[in-house]
């Protein structure tokens, strides 16, 4: 870095603050022309009391297990738990406004609900996928951008498979894994910096802010059977509790597995935090893209455990690779821990769904949508990503330079800050 | 501070653990004689099981919203979580007294179920908000004190707003910010002490516990529809649901606006963890207050929009102002997160309704008992705030010297403690 | 220690990847043959809803509460949280296969549904309590074993309780924290290493880590009453809500208690963070054993009380005194935090179970069968405890050195690990 170079990471006081004046006060003037609270309920109320503990389950996972996932980075805990929430609750205001543009054609509101409020929470998980991957070479203006186009995005996703290839929407929303890993993949590929190939200055583990990436990481490993089963209909609640069971199960697969496989590839047998954080996680994963295949607890078991091996390896092996030889600089590793346990679960929900055909015109009916499916959902993401990278590539949005990357203090003031002893 | 000053503080042994056992048995004699668990309940267990998972989010955010909010000043981490389960405890018994008065004068008993905990949580909530106001300043034995006395005055109020002007129970426990606000301000006016017009050597952000307070403040975000929606009648599941929709809105304003006001009001264009920790709440307080009278998502929006500016620009101008004019030193600015979203949402609630009225004279009878009730709240919530403070400035409870201020080591002994690296 | 040690720990590589590959590759065989989720469910789904939320917060209690109670360690979070994470899942599928056995032998099949899940978290929180005494001075390959022998045992005494003398399923699973305490300390006991007469190295209280563990005892403060309440029948839901209530009323108690006392115990009238974190639990432990006698609030106050004072002198002045007496370091003070309230909870039960029989022919008889089970419960946990810390200390298992007990670094690797400042 040139003597010359700005010692003060740019002000984005004529950025952000306008930009989400503008889009706040948008999301309400829409809100007050087309959206109303959902009031034709069931008099028992049991609808709404079966659904509220799961809807916080998944809030809590959105908001305080993605947005502590990152804090283990030595100076970017406040970027990473702050900005998760900024960008949350856009998305999720976004979301609600896009998923009810159909119901707002057919009926001219949009109603919301528990329900509506939970499937614009997974679209703004999935945009959380994708800055997983950019995180700390951005400023939160590009993420606020991000998830509105990455969440747009997905929308338009599911739209088409639920239009195109009638997916079920529990199944098209849990591809969220997917589209959100190849999205930010492919944002960061555009975004490279040549200045990543070393380590940024504060791209650091601390072991104290580290034990907040565990407590993130370890709300989402307990509420997730809430996340792949909160869609789940509570009509038939066998599957409901055939969800939430899998799920269990492969994530505590996904744990013990993940340990084995760290302890087996590090010369001295040891641990490596980062993937009791990220592969744990795995099974999970896995388990929702194929949640509507899975009918054994074996199955989610063995699900969980090859997420865990591929997760753990990719993270130990792909991340440096994908740096060097492809120029994709992936801070979160939103390809190990979302996108190849996401393909995975894919795979399994095809050959179990393969296995459970009764002949083979509707196996491979079946093969070929399904591959369908990934497909679209595949170059939606990376198209997507492209145009959002090109957007962000603009510097009238201030990126941070290299010096200034991954580190607080070029967003955040610390007031009367105590002298560290 | 003069050289004859005592080095360490005062030993609270004789004043704080004879308090703590007396107040706790007298507490089990009067339940043992007057308090039983309620037994006349429907037999299909719905009742119990849709409100237990509310219940639950409330005590969460009571516990350890409320008691990690405070832990961001460098050494009062432990003060400020453990004092807080300690004052919420013994105002939650308290409280389940105090309300129980009216049903063991008609019938002998007072009866504990679900409700009776939360709305004894909520109870509890006031002090803390309170307590907010003079944390770092007072001791353990201060903080009980104003406890109970908040809350005799809080159940006061309450019972007369339901007597005299037949406030609805769920809308006078909401008055909570409000009256909570208001006698901490009073109190930590009367407690004023002339050291505090520089901060104090211990006052200061500390970036590592800053981390938990961000914990506690996400907690209280996520739980807070749950806050306001605990109480409705769950016989009308479209309240019950609308509460929460619009409290989750409200939240999701409040912490983009909070976000934007923040890098507005700095130079650099920086956000403060400060604000983006207190006044990302303020929608849920303004909303909380204003319930009964917000039907549309875009009312709640604007609301929550609304007070997340004026809470920080009240942090951000009126904490100095207040101190240096009216010498008042408030540690947690609850005026800004309680009390201002708090005025702001009964502002809303009398707009709303006039709104609302077919005709003149409903609006004015209206406006007269809603202008009573805040007249009555806030005189109340001074009076006893002045007697309390008037009570505590009593040398008798060994309030710590100034050095000793905002300092765990007052308090606090700490086993093998290891040497700081 | 000669100074021919070796300076690092004994690597793991070659017996923690291939035990626990082995046994999860075994589980899920097991799994496969023999397992399958429950499907036969009432079509209403109201048993799922109503019992989701309270298996959620068990969850939270294992994984969290119990994983972060060690943290406070100044160099031991990250193995505290992570082998914590571990040995609960590998102790939980571990348990759902024993518990199954049964049903397995009659139905052939073995069904999963939340309420085994939820057993076998049970399950899993013995072994974590035993774990508790050793923490620090054995390795993850230790820990695991000890889990699966310990969960043996308590299956096979819980069978033996319910055979035997008809012990009802609710009362014998809540002597988990009679049987794990004992479990572990007779563990620590067989395992005294002469080096732990003076504190290990890293044997220290971290005033940064301590706020998670804070953190932690707080989850599973406000999370007991679900731990006690959810295996209390449904179908009483009067039952279900006194868990609830008693339960609350008695960890409040207890938090109030233990902060007296640790305030009168101290010669400068200081509260100790250890106290705060363990004994404010003790209520909810003895009233958990005590469930099925406690009618009144003031019988479960009263049980918080004397149980809070029990556990806060016995950790004050007990644990040294195993120490020295009897060659038994007792990390995490399981004997106070579990041992004596559990006791407790089995007197009171005796006591109140007394009071309130008929006749002096039932009180005697249920005196009887009340000891009987106590008798058992001991001398079968301290037999496998003495099975168990044989086999541990075979050098087979590597067990790490004095000096690299409470570390981390033993275990762990910390991959660009940022320089402290």
């Amino acid at each position: 870095m040139s003597p010359m170079a700005p010692q003060y990471a740019p002000s984005l006081r004529s950025r952000l603050a306008p930009l989400l004046l503008f889009l706040q006060i948008g999301f309400i003037v829409i809100f007050a022309v087309y959206v109303e609270i959902e009031s034709n309920i069931k008099a028992d109320g049991t609808t709404f009391s079966s659904f509220y503990a799961e809807f916080q389950d998944v809030n809590v996972m959105v908001i305080l297990g993605f947005g502590f996932l990152c804090t283990f980075l030595v100076r970017y805990s406040y970027s990473a738990s702050g900005f998760n929430l900024l960008v949350a609750v856009m998305a999720t205001q976004w979301a609600i406004i896009l998923n009810g543009i159909e119901s707002w054609y057919y009926r001219g509101k949009i109603r919301v609900d528990l329900r509506s409020l939970v499937v614009a929470e997974m679209c703004a998980a999935s945009a959380l996928i994708s800055i997983g991957a950019v995180q700390g070479k951005t400023n939160p203006v590009h993420l606020v951008l991000i998830a509105l186009l990455e969440v747009s995005g997905f929308v338009l996703n599911e739209w088409l498979l639920q239009t195109l290839l009638k997916v079920p929407a529990v199944n098209s929303i849990m591809l969220l894994h997917i589209f959100g890993a190849f999205f930010g993949l492919t944002l960061t590929w555009i975004l490279f910096r040549k200045g990543s190939l070393q380590p940024f200055e504060k791209e650091k583990f601390d072991r104290h802010t580290g034990l907040f990436s565990m407590l993130g990481s370890v709300f989402l490993w307990m509420f997730w059977p809430s996340f792949n089963s909160v869609l789940v209909d509570n009509h038939s609640p066998g599957r409901k509790l055939g969800a939430v069971c899998s799920t269990y199960l492969a994530l505590a697969v996904s744990a013990v597995t993940a340990a084995a496989v760290s302890a087996l590839s590090s010369p001295k047998g040891k641990l490596n935090p980062i993937h009791m954080q990220s592969c744990i996680l795995a099974g999970g994963v896995a388990v929702g893209v194929s949640m509507s295949a899975v009918h054994q607890p074996w199955e989610a078991m063995t699900i969980g455990f090859t997420a865990a091996v591929v997760s753990t390896i990719g993270l130990k092996y792909l991340k440096t690779h994908m740096l060097l030889a492809f120029e994709c600089h992936d801070t979160c590793a939103v390809l190990s821990t979302h996108g190849l346990p996401g393909l995975l679960g894919w795979l399994a929900h095809l050959l179990l769904q393969i296995k459970a055909s009764d002949d083979h015109t509707t196996a491979i009916r079946f093969a070929v949508f399904h591959i369908c499916t990934l497909l679209i959902t595949i170059s939606l993401s990376l198209s997507m990503g492209i145009i959002t990278g090109l957007l962000l590539k603009w510097n009238f949005w201030r990126p941070p330079q290299d010096k200034k990357c991954f580190d607080d203090q070029a967003f955040w003031e610390f007031p009367h800050l105590a002298v560290k002893k």
